[in-house]
């Protein structure tokens, strides 16, 4: 089975997506699935985690289309980042290298075959004229190297690195989800031989400090208190249980958060 | 055809409803199909209603995931509902009681066995870790007795009945729509005897009492202006023709509804 | 491959979209594709713009099923288009003409055989009840004779005309897109013989004069500047780099702009 996801900042009204699928539907006759449309337009950061968080529960052999794109039509590149299991195509901002990191080794190609694209190639809109029929010419069969060079001077994303130092873990705030679940880049595997079921650890978001329970899962507390838990992509986050922790502590993406041990 | 269906209050910003989909098709080449990811966070009671009312339409055999789940990791149990015709997969906590009740006799099932279930099972995200996976095995052809056993103590869920007593009707709002309208539980076939097309009735919502006709359809009546009709899903609905009933009454899900006969 | 397509002003929260899509998948196996079902509520003239703008990349063959449709149960018809190319079905209110005409030349077919709809048909939901099962039958081989008698006096629809005059290019506003972009009804080809890339032009907008550079791409000039550029569907639009126009310039769908030559 064949397979080519999408991901944008496209958002839902337009009919940019549609266009996308079209030129796909021309091409091949791979399943199509949406990661998402609802990336925050320009950001290349939260594109990342997303696809970083979606790329580890696809099959062998998905083709990723990934366009969170403000330099389009600019001299930025587009490249294929091929992983021993999973294919990413996108401009070369950086967008791709996280989900490329955590699927193990990975070579960088830029696109410059002509034959692979539209005709007409817009200004503004690569992901329908270059980055979709390039994933679709590569499910059908077409060879990395008929791609374009290798490169290594791509550019590089680091999703930011959590520290474990003295008493505090000091890391940033990854992603808010649509809970209001805030999702911190600090690592569940790393700190739970720091921490204890059950006990409280104390957080320090925004411009508060807090004393939360730290638990297996939401529903372990009463409705309305907050929390820390390991979510389901192994990373520390803070909840309210059936409530909006992000309205709450009124911070974003990208903001530092720091724990310390008791 | 096999079809697997997935309703969610995950919104479309996070990678989840990717994730779970990305599992089913390492499991099953099913066609997919969303039914919405938008229901209000922990709204088991709408999440019921939008799958109720979305079940009829479906060919047999479809399989449907329904993940509104505040308890994730507590004790909850996780349920199969085998009903004559559809298979309904999530929490028992009532969110797919209605649908099961609106295709006829069921049975449930409580998912037992750890060989249907991903190897490494989060304690916030059954919907990709058990139900998906479930779903797709059960597409897959594993027998109902495999899952787990037959329960009777499951949650019910009861989306609220209407009383006709003397000269009123008496019910509550079941969801408002994209455009505002706001849905009643009142069955449209009971009432239709009491009313008259043509003729006005009085409705007593929120903190007003209105006078409006009672119409076939939307656009019998000038722009702008209130209504009742009997809407697709064969329930009493109030609408303004062309507007948003809900921001003019200010109701809500939930929130009671009194017509009086004329 | 067959395909189906589906574009309303459902929203994402309720179960409209899948009824179709559930109606769809008893009668034929096409891919189902959604272009999108964010149209404004009503906006008719919206949702023939972005059905316009998605037709073109559509495969020969495909059928598309447009429901914006404010007079629902009234007497207006339902009709099928056919194009030499493509399909198109919906209500008879001037939703599907301009993607018609962007096809080519066109044929309307009165819907009037009941054997290609739904037994019951409601009063306010044609789009499950009437135009999805058409669109399945004709997927499946109902010939266009068979759908009911064609048509001449079918409703017009023009997305409006710019006019060159003197030293001014007139026009209105189509769409704003999710990035808040705004699109104009200018023909990027007409359009270009009057300017030169890297020069500035004068723009009427909303109640503002703006001088802006008319520029390749969005990512020419500094991030929170405006620009004019031809768009992806060769429409002049009025941009901020990494910013929102519309919010800026506080400007509607079907505002007028006139842009000066220097």
């Amino acid at each position: 089975m064949k397979i080519i996801t999408f991901l944008s900042d496209f958002g839902s009204k337009s009919s940019y997506v549609a266009q996308m699928k079209a030129v796909a539907l021309n091409l091949t006759d791979a399943r199509i699935i949406d990661i998402t449309h609802e990336i925050t337009p320009q950001n290349i950061v939260e594109g990342a985690f997303i696809l970083k968080t979606s790329v580890p529960y696809f099959p062998k052999g998905t083709v990723h289309v990934a366009v969170v794109d403000p330099g389009v039509g600019t001299k930025r590149r587009g490249i294929v980042v091929a992983t021993s299991s999973q294919i990413l195509i996108g401009p070369d901002n950086g967008l791709l290298i996280p989900a490329a990191k955590r699927l193990g080794e990975f070579q960088v190609y830029e696109i410059k075959n002509k034959n692979l694209m539209m005709n007409n190639i817009s200004n503004t809109f690569h992901g329908r004229d270059i980055f979709t029929p390039v994933a679709a010419h590569i499910l059908n069969g077409t060879y990395f190297n008929e791609i374009g060079p290798l490169v290594d001077d791509y550019k590089r994303l680091d999703l930011g690195s959590f520290k474990i130092k003295d008493k505090t873990v000091e890391g940033n705030i990854l992603h808010i989800d649509g809970f209001g679940n805030i999702i911190t880049n600090i690592n569940g595997m790393r700190i739970k031989n720091y921490f204890e079921y059950g006990k409280k650890i104390m957080v320090f978001i925004g411009k508060k400090r807090i004393e939360v329970p730290f638990v297996r899962t939401y529903g372990e507390i009463k409705k309305g208190q907050a929390l820390a838990t390991i979510g389901s992509s192994n990373l520390l986050e803070i909840s309210i249980n059936q409530g909006n922790a992000q309205k709450k502590y009124k911070i974003k993406t990208g903001d530092s958060i720091k724990i310390l041990f008791s």
